[in-house]
């Protein structure tokens, strides 16, 4: 059931540890969805030989193969001329592409050069996957029901390809079986207290059901990751349904969202349901917060302003922040964090004021107030208050939890969860 | 010359996409420092016969074969079984490993069970790594020059073995050569025209030198990666510095940094040693380059504040752009930079102001202002002006590549280096 892929990645920058092999995740991922399941992952440098025998073994043992990096400009691209050597074929000019490449130059009023008109010549036996998302278009073979993709390594690019061309590609064709996944988010609980919610997870679904049940944790929350293999779409797509059900029924207040989805978008689209607006005032956060937040589109809509306010004297200035509550009970304090979330709110006119007052480390902590220290300000025309927060872990990671604890205390105060 | 290694890794959850092989990175970085080279990564699901198969391949054509994955104690941990089975021994108890299980769980205060304790057997023909993170003791098994290791998936526990057994015991046994990796990191210059500025490789360095150039594109800029090998640690990095200096001398001012460095560092220490401050107000990066300044532990010394005006209101009200700036011109424009740029140098009285006011997108964009334009304001007490800039991609890749042209405007206005 199903047909069996290989994915093959090229790049030096891959063998020596300089980057992470994420594309393929992704790409497994995403041919999970449609049928196709990946056996094999096999990296290789940026050699012909190597490529080559790749291509030989990958393609013998397996009905897709999919090829990514090795597409760019340079001297070391030399997977375009690898796949016509082992396809047999030449290259030609692609219109589509040229033109492609033409438009994105002009849109950044860069003269074009030879080197990256090149780039438009595609094997002459394929079906050309165009790219949206950058120069380089990607190579399609079919040939006595096997599948050869070629793709540029660059994520975003590749990513491009896969979700517009790629996945619909397969999903058209059917192959008989469906993998699905969904990602159940959740913050502000601890991976072993969550557990411990959900319970065991035999009272969820039978052992032999074709589903599993991980559990994720990062910065950002613990992710819990529904996996299902079932015959057809529609029956995973139920089972799927039933377990989230189930889970909801068990950890509701902790899940903000599912998938892909983002708190900072799930917030967005309470405040502008609510037709809310929200400024911040950030000290240990830097700007993460404001920056978060102002990744969703639409986000001018309910974000007026922000301030990151480092110094005492800016707390002062920006805030109204009483230089007496910074001289009695220090920066990282109760009493600065609601003046900070009460400032910001008055001198920008918006709904909420929200802030963060904090020791992100890793210098800076004290016996009394540790690293990891926060306090999170919130105001509203009913309240203002803070809430105190301790967490572990480097300075970014610090930031990142900070960011998420102070997005997620909003979200509860307008949803009215407790927390 | 050197020794050829291939990495082997075992994980269903790896083939469907849900972790990301951040292993293979790490012990290919690990082990080029010890001049053992990786030529091929390989990951395959838990299954025997797949196990067996790869396990055969990479031993027939390396020296240096590591497995990682697939030691735990449940059901599908087959890795160990397999190991067995292809060298043809059996399992025998290990009294060391047997004591660190029992002291891990003593210490934790958790009930050993059988499960557990069958950890402690390993392969009788093989050299028992300790497991000091976990509780799977690893195996090194060496016949005629050939090593083959196999340690679990946990990544902090191949850490471990990697740091404290794999690595000292390749330097202790000498390989007769030494790889060095050194990345050149640029910023506003795309790849092709930097291709342009370095010309042919074959003037910098022989084909058959053991010196490769790799471009290495990302929103943050291009990365030059030079790789040398050769017999002897000083003889690899002599090569380095003379490929360096050639490249510094046809591209220098584009080079930011080296290897891990990024822009907000480098930017920082020269702001600190010239007892500089900056503060920033940002429109369209939302924050993220105040977010990226406060990245660098010790910036408050000179990060003073930062202001995200998001509203024409904010604007107006903390920074003081005159409100016909905005009628006449538009929110983003040269005027509106300038004026930002001023105000937040002139209220927060620091020797930098930065602004930054463009149209991130995905919506907003007019004909005359496209998505991707973008306003950079500098300040300080000699002038005040701004730069326009395009760049394609998202909404977060507008946003990182825009936040990295105003950091590197700074580095450049601070270094005289002509934009």
């Amino acid at each position: 059931m199903g047909i069996q892929a290989e994915i093959v990645s090229i790049g030096d920058e891959l063998l020596i540890g300089q980057v992470v092999n994420s594309n393929a995740a992704y790409i497994a991922n995403q041919l999970n969805s449609v049928g196709v399941f990946v056996d094999t992952m096999t990296t290789v440098g940026d050699s012909e030989p190597a490529i080559l025998e790749s291509f030989k073994k990958a393609l013998a043992a397996h009905d897709v193969v999919t090829v990514t990096g090795g597409l760019g400009p340079t001297h070391d691209d030399i997977t375009r001329a690898a796949v016509c050597k082992f396809f047999g074929t030449e290259l030609i000019a692609n219109q589509e592409a040229l033109e492609n490449i033409k438009q994105r130059f002009a849109r950044r009023n860069i003269a074009l050069i030879k080197r990256n008109e090149d780039q438009a010549l595609v094997p002459r036996e394929c079906t050309v996957i165009q790219n949206h998302y950058g120069t380089a278009p990607g190579y399609l073979f079919e040939n006595n029901g096997k599948y050869f993709i070629v793709m540029p390594g660059v994520p975003g690019e590749m990513k491009g390809m896969m979700d517009e061309f790629v996945i619909p590609y397969f999903a058209k064709k059917g192959t008989g079986t469906s993998i699905l996944h969904r990602t159940l988010k959740t913050t502000g609980i601890a991976e072993s207290l969550l557990a411990e919610h959900i319970g065991d997870v035999r009272a969820l679904f039978a052992e032999d059901s074709g589903i599993t049940l991980a559990y994720l944790p990062s910065a950002m929350g613990v992710r819990l990751r529904i996996t299902v293999r079932a015959s057809s779409r529609a029956e995973a797509e139920r089972r799927v349904h039933d377990v989230e059900s189930k889970l909801r029924s068990k950890a509701e207040r902790y899940i903000y969202g599912t998938d892909t989805e983002e708190l900072e978008g799930i917030l967005g689209k309470i405040l502008t349901d609510r037709k809310l607006t929200v400024s911040v005032a950030e000290s240990c956060t830097g700007g993460l917060i404001a920056d978060r937040l102002t990744n969703v589109s639409g986000s001018s809509n309910y974000f007026e302003r922000g301030v990151i306010t480092y110094s005492n004297d800016s707390k002062i200035a920006e805030l109204g922040v009483p230089s007496s509550h910074i001289e009695l009970h220090g920066a990282v304090s109760r009493e600065v964090a609601e003046a900070m979330a009460f400032g910001i709110r008055s001198k920008s006119n918006t709904n909420i004021g929200l802030s963060t007052t904090g020791i992100a480390g890793p210098t800076g902590g004290t016996a009394e107030k540790p690293v990891g220290l926060l306090w999170i300000g919130f105001s509203d025309r009913h309240q203002t208050n803070a809430i105190r927060f301790n967490f572990a872990g480097d300075r970014r990671s610090f930031k990142e939890r900070a960011s998420q604890a102070a997005l997620d205390l909003v979200r509860r105060k307008l949803l009215k969860i407790e927390s």
